[in-house]
């Protein structure tokens, strides 16, 4: 694992809490985008070398709705920046760690990610993500 | 505020967690740490400028027992370091944000913290944290 590379809050309404967060951190929000595949819009901020991601659910049936349904608003997932994710997948199943994709797929900001069952982790969800370079 | 300092982990067993968390990241825990004004012991690892900070309770009335009895083992908290605490804790205490104690305190790895209340956080614990210089 390289760093972290962001950390995920799950929150009701973006546009309550951008403006809350650009408080908190006394910096603009650079970025939101749709991750089609969670059924969720982000918002970034950037805090150093790592990022603070904002996540609000476009769906009633999505994982963050059910998040907040069942813990309320609050962090969601830390995310490690990795080289090579399949080779981390691979290293972190044969330790015993519980993948939720057992191949990568597309998540916000470019990246390839892959999520770890917070049951083998000590109650947190850990995601792996890798930058997805432009092809040759 | 300069970037992710850490990243808080209530734990029910450091003597548990320290090899899970060991694997997981993929590096050794580098510092243990009991913190008394806290009631916490405290274990660390590197991930790129950031840290993990594994939190055991000391005893049955602190405040991570409390937390892992409500809520489950889990991420307690996000510190982001800060230059001067006291002109954040005035920046912040201004915009709206409640401050859980109204001078720095003591905290681990020789740090000036301050709290800010979940609930005016979109439920999410922060930490600031300012390094303690030595005195010239």
């Amino acid at each position: 694992m390289l760093k972290v590379e962001h950390i995920g809050i799950a929150v009701q309404s973006l546009s309550g809490s951008i403006p809350l967060f650009e408080s908190l951190l006394n910096t603009e929000c650079y970025k939101k985008e749709n991750v089609a595949s969670e059924k969720v819009i982000t918002a970034f901020f950037r805090q150093g070398d790592t990022k603070i991601e904002l996540l609000e659910s476009e769906t009633e049936d999505g994982v963050i709705k059910k998040f907040i349904d069942k813990k309320g608003e609050g962090i969601h997932h830390i995310a490690f920046e990795v080289t090579d994710i399949n080779q981390e997948m691979e290293r972190l199943e044969k330790a015993g760690f519980i993948l939720l994709n057992q191949t990568p797929k597309r998540g916000a900001d470019n990246k390839l990610v892959c999520f770890i069952h917070p049951k083998t982790a000590n109650g947190v969800l850990i995601e792996l993500c890798q930058e997805i370079k432009d092809p040759l």
